[in-house]
C-alpha cells in the first residue's frame, strides 16, 4: 500500500498510518503547531481526502511534543473585520466541524498538552485521552475580542454542561486533565510520554471493527452532536464576525 | 373606559377602539408611513402594552391611505454596518416579530395598498385581507444592498412555500392580491374602499370569543410560526448585519 | 382467510377486507357517524391491531351514507372540564394520530360528503379522494368555546399552508372540495357516487408493492408530519384541556 | 381488586402490585431474564396494558436474582439480516422505549445486579437505585456485529454527557455502580439486598402523589427525552438494521 | 449618572449599581423575599427596562441576608385554578425566563443560602457563585400539587443532566452546594460572608469586555438553553395550570 | 480568465461560463445524460470545486436537448442491495444535496424537459424556470422498488405540500410545468427553446448582485430546507437502503 499523496500535501499535518491507524498530527515546522489561516483552510480539503480513503480505518487526531495546540497567528487569519472575507473563514470553519463528525470510522483525540485553542477538535473525537500534562480553555477568542461561536460553545456545552461550558468560555479560565476527566470531557487521563501509545492502541482495537460497523456506529453515537453543530455553528459564527467586524469602531461603542 | 395613554405616545402609530376591537395604522403625519428607525425602536414597547391592555379583544393593522408600507427612511436606521448600531435593530426587529405573534388575540391584517417594506407584519397576521390594490414585495433589502433576513425570510417560505419565497425575494419582484390569494398568502380580496371595513368586521366576530379562547386559539394556530421565527429570525438578521458591516469595503470584494 | 376479531369489536368502525385492502368506515348503527367518546376510546387500540394484521396492505378510511363525519356527541365526552377526565381524552387523541400516521401501510382518505368533524383524519391520509359533496372545516371546537389543538391545526398548517389554516380555523368557514383540490388538500375529485370506488381503486394499486417498501416508504413521507403531531398535539391538546377546564368560570373572564 | 389478566400474560414478565405499586420483574422460568424475541415482541402490549390500568399509581423495573439483564438469545430475534424481518424489531423497538416514557405515572429503576442488555429501560427510570453489585453496559450490540441504535445511544448521551456515552459504546467497557452515581446515571447506591426495597419504597412515595400530578410531572420531566427517543430511535434502529443486512456479505467489506 | 427610574420602581427587587455592574436583590421589606404574584408580574418589566439601560454591563442576582428564596406566598398568586387566570402567570413565567436569557449582559447568579424557591433564576445565570450554606431544590410545586413546569424543569435538566433533574424534581428532596458543585450546576463555593463579593468581583471582570462582545456572548453560549426554554416552558406551564385547574375536583380522581 | 481544470473533469458534467454565469449541463456523450454510479461519485467534488472557485458568481443547472433527465442506468449503481456498497451511494446522495445548498450563490434551475429523475436537483434551485414540455416524477424509485428517501421527498415536502407530495410519490404519476406552476413548484412557464435562455437571463441579474449579498441571501432563504435536508435524507437513504437490502429475500415477504 503506497503512501496517498495527502500525506504530503499540508504543511501543518503530519499523517502516518498503521494499520489503518491513521495518525494525523498538527506541527509547525516539526514542532508544536502555530495554527494559521492556512491550517484553517487546509482542514476541509484534508478531511475530505481522508474520508474517502477506504484504508484509513481508524483516525488519532494529535498535536507535536508537548502541546496539543496554544498558538495562533491572528495576522495569518486575514482581515476577519471585512465580513466578506469572514465568510470565508466562517465557511471554512463549518466544514471542518462537520467534516470530522462525519469521518466514516471513529476518531481518538489525544491531548499531549494544552489545547486551549480549537480544543473543540478533540471534544469532537469518540474517545478522548489525555496526558497529565493536558489543559483545556479558549484563549484566542477573548484575546481577539471576538465571540467564540466556531463549535467550541456547542461541544463544551454538550459533554461538560452548560453551567460549566459558559463559566470557562465566559472567564477565560482553562481547567487540567484531571478536571476535565471528572467533568466527563477525557475518558482517561495517562501519563505524559504515554499518551500518544494509548490512543493509537484505543484506535487499533476499533479499528478491527468491520467497516459498515465502524461508519453506522460513528453516526449512531454523534447523530446529536452533529445536529447542534450543523445548526449552531453558522449563526455563532455569524455572531462571532459581527463582533470582529465591530472593532475597528470599537471606541464608539 | 377612557383612552390609554399608549394610544397617543407612538409618532408613527394611530389607534382607534371600538367594542374592544383595537384598529393600530401606521402612518407619519397622518398619511402613508415613512418607516423610520423610530418607528422600528416603538414596536416593541407598543406591542407591549398592547398586549397588557385586557381591553383589546382583537386586534387590526393596517396603513393609512391607498398604501400600507412602501417608503422606508434609510439614514434614519443609523449606522447599521457598525454592529454595535445594527444589534439594536437586530434585537427590536426579533421582538416585534415575537410580540406580534404572542398578542393575546387575533390579528386582522388590512393591506390597503402596497405592501413592499415589512409585509410580514400582514403575513402574521391570523386573517388577511387585501384591498384589489394591494401588491406585496421586499424592495429595501436589495435596494439596500442587505439581505433581507429580518423574518420576511421566515413568513413567505411558510406560507407561500419555498420555492414561491425564493423566487419573489431573490428577484425582487412584487405580486398582486390576486396572485397573493392564488398563492394562499391573502384570505379575501375586496374592493378598495371595502378593505378595512371588511377586516373590522372580521375582526369584531372573532373579539367575540371568550377571552382565554382568543389567547389560546392564537398560541396553537400560531406555534410553528413561532417556532421559525424565534429559530431563524436572530441568525437571518446577524447575516443580514454582516452584509450590511460589509457596505464600506464593497469596492474590494 | 377468517375474519380477524377486530373486524366486529367496535361499534362504529366497521371493517371489510379484499385483496389486501381493508376498509374502515365510520358509522353509527349502520348510518352516518355520531362521534361519541367511545369512538375516541376506541380508536387508539383499533389502530393497534390494524397496525398488526399482516393481512392488512393498505388501508381506506371513508364514511357513511353521505357524510364523512358530522356530528358529535358532546355529553359522551365525559365532564372534559375536569383536567383529570380531559387526560383522557389528550391521551387517547395523541395517540390515534400517531397510529394513523404509524401504520406500516399506504392510506387512502376517502371524503365521502361533509368533513366538519375530525377532518385530520382525511388529512393525514397518504392519497386524499373527495366526492364533489365533500367540504371542510372544523366545527365543534369553536361550538364548544374550545380551542381546536387536537392535531386539526398541525394538517391544516402543513397542507393548506400556514395563512389558509388560520384563517379556516379561526373563523369556522368550511370549504368545498374544488377549493380543497386548489389548495392541494385533496389529491382527487370525483363524482359522488365513485368516490369510494375510486379510493379502493387507488389502495389496490398501492396494496401490491412489496411490504416493506409499503411500510418504508409511509415512513419516509410522513417524516415531517409525524414530527409536528408528535410534538404539537400534545401542546395543542394542553391548551384545549384548558380551554375546557376554564368553562364554568367563564361568566368572571 | 382481582388480579388483572395481564399479570399471567407474558412469559417473561412478573407482576406483583402492592398499594398501587406495580413491580414488573423481568425472569425466565423465575430465574435471571434470558432476553428474547419473544420477551422484545411482550412488552409493547404489555406497557399499554400497564398504562391503561388505573389501579396502577408507580411502577417498579428490575431484574431477578443478582441480575438486571445479562443474556440475550440471539436466535430467537429471528433473521434480523433480512430488512423485512428486522422491520419487526424496529418497530417494536421503538414502541418499547417510547410506551416507556409515556407512561402515566412514575418508574422506579432498580439494578438488582449487572444492567448490560437494554440498559435503556433502567436509564429511561424517573428514579434509578443500584445494588452496590449493579453494572452496565451494552454486550450485544459489539458481539453481534450491529451497531446500537436502539435507543441505548440516545439515554447514555443525555444522561452520562456525550463523551461518557461515546466511550462507553465504542468500547464495550462496562462501568459500576459507583461510577454510575459519580457519572449521574444513578441516583442512589445501595447494599444489594436493600435495592429492591428501597426501591419500592421510593415508589411508594411517589404513588401517594395525585393522579394528574404523577401523571403530568411524568409529561413534564421527560419531554426532552421523548422527543429524542421518538427522533433518534427510528434512524438508530434503520442504521443497525444495515449492519444486520450486511452480515451476510461481510467477507467483502 | 443619575439613578434611573426603576430602581426605585419594584417593591421585591433593590437594585445598586456601581462601575457598570448592576446588583438586583430580591427582598421583602429588606429582609429575605416572600415571592408573591406581585414581584412575579414585576419582573417582566423590570427585566425589559433592565436591558434596555445600556449602563448596565453585568448584572448580578442574589437574595437577601442567608436566603436566596424560600418562601413563597401562595394566595396571592390569584385563583390559578380558573385557567385564565393562570393564564397571566404563564405568560409572564414564559417572559421572565426568556428576558433573563437575553439580557444583552452577562448574569451572575449569587446563591446566598437556600435557594428552593425559583432556583431556574440562579440556573439561568452565565456564572454560578454559592455560599456554602446555599441548597437547591423545588418545595413550593410539590406543596401546592402543582408539576414544576415553569422552567425549573429544563434548567436542571439541561445542567444536571435528565437523571438527577428527574429525582430532584420527582422527591422534593434538596442538595447542598458542594453537592451542585459537584454536579456542575455552581462553578464555586465560597465562605457564606464571600458570596455577593466574589460574584460582584467576576462581574466586574466581565463587565470590562467591549459592549458588543458582551451581547453576543451571551446569546452564542445560551443559543440552546433559550432555544429549550421557549420551547418547553409554554408547555410545562400549560401542564401545570391543568394540574391547579384539577384541584377544585381532585376528590374524585 | 483561463478555463478551470474541472471544467473537463467530469464525464456527464458540462460547463460553460460568462459573466460570471456558470451553466452546468447534465449530459452523456452530448446528449441527454443517462445518470449512472460515476454521475453520482462526481457530483460532490464538483460541487466541491465549483464552490470554491470565485469566479462562480451565479449558476444555472440544466439539461441538454429536450430531457432534463429520464434515464438511470440500474447496474451502473452497484450492488446496492449490500448495505456497505449502499453506504457508498448513501454518503454522496447526502453530499450532494448540502452541497448544492450551500453553494455560495444562486442556483437558477432549468426545466429543459422531463425530470423524472432527480428532480430534486431542480427543486432545490432558488430560481425554478420551466419549459412547457417539462415534467415531473419520480420513476426509478418504484422501477426498482426502493423507497425514495434521497430527497426527493423533502424537497417535495416543502415546495408544493404535504398531501401533494405523498401523492406523486406513491402513485407515481408525474405532471406536467403548468401544474408544476399551480402547485407552486416552479416559477416560470416559457416556450420550450426560450427555457435556457430565460434561465441564464434570470441568472445574470442575480449575478450582478455583490459577491457577500449572494452568500448570505442564499444561506438565508435556504435555512430551513437546509435543516430539512440534512436531517431527513440521512434518515431517508437508510430506508431506502433496508428496501434495497430486502430484495434478494422479497420473495419470502
Amino acid at each position: 500500500m503506497s503512501k496517498p499523496p495527502y500525506f504530503d500535501r499540508y504543511a501543518n499535518l503530519a499523517f502516518e498510518r498503521e494499520d489503518g491507524v491513521l495518525v494525523m498530527r498538527f506541527h509547525t515546522d516539526g514542532g508544536p503547531v502555530v495554527f494559521t489561516g492556512q491550517t484553517h483552510e487546509d482542514l476541509p480539503p484534508a478531511l475530505e481526502e481522508m474520508s474517502l480513503d477506504r484504508d484509513n480505518r481508524a483516525l488519532v487526531i494529535t498535536g507535536t511534543g508537548d502541546v496539543f495546540m496554544d498558538k495562533i497567528d491572528g495576522p495569518s487569519l486575514g482581515e476577519i473585520f471585512k465580513p466578506a472575507a469572514w465568510e470565508k473563514t466562517r465557511s471554512e470553519g463549518a466544514k471542518v466541524l462537520q467534516r470530522l463528525l462525519e469521518l466514516p470510522m471513529p476518531v481518538v483525540g489525544v491531548a499531549n498538552g494544552p489545547a486551549i485553542v480549537h480544543s473543540e477538535y478533540l471534544l469532537l473525537a469518540d474517545v478522548h485521552i489525555a496526558s497529565v500534562r493536558a489543559t483545556y480553555g479558549d484563549f484566542p477568542h477573548p484575546e481577539f475580542g471576538i465571540t467564540g461561536g466556531d463549535g467550541v460553545q456547542v461541544v463544551w456545552d454538550e459533554i461538560a454542561g452548560t453551567a460549566r461550558a459558559k463559566w470557562l468560555l465566559w472567564t477565560g479560565e482553562s481547567i487540567d486533565a484531571q478536571t476535565a476527566l471528572q467533568w466527563g470531557v477525557v475518558n482517561e487521563v495517562v501519563p505524559h510520554d504515554a499518551a500518544l501509545r494509548r490512543g493509537v492502541e484505543v484506535a487499533r482495537t476499533l479499528a478491527g471493527k468491520p467497516a459498515l460497523y465502524r461508519t453506522l456506529q460513528k453516526q449512531t453515537l454523534n447523530a446529536n452532536l452533529r445536529r447542534r453543530i450543523i445548526q449552531d455553528v453558522p449563526y455563532g459564527m455569524a455572531l462571532e464576525g459581527l463582533t470582529a467586524a465591530d472593532l475597528p469602531y470599537q471606541d464608539a461603542t
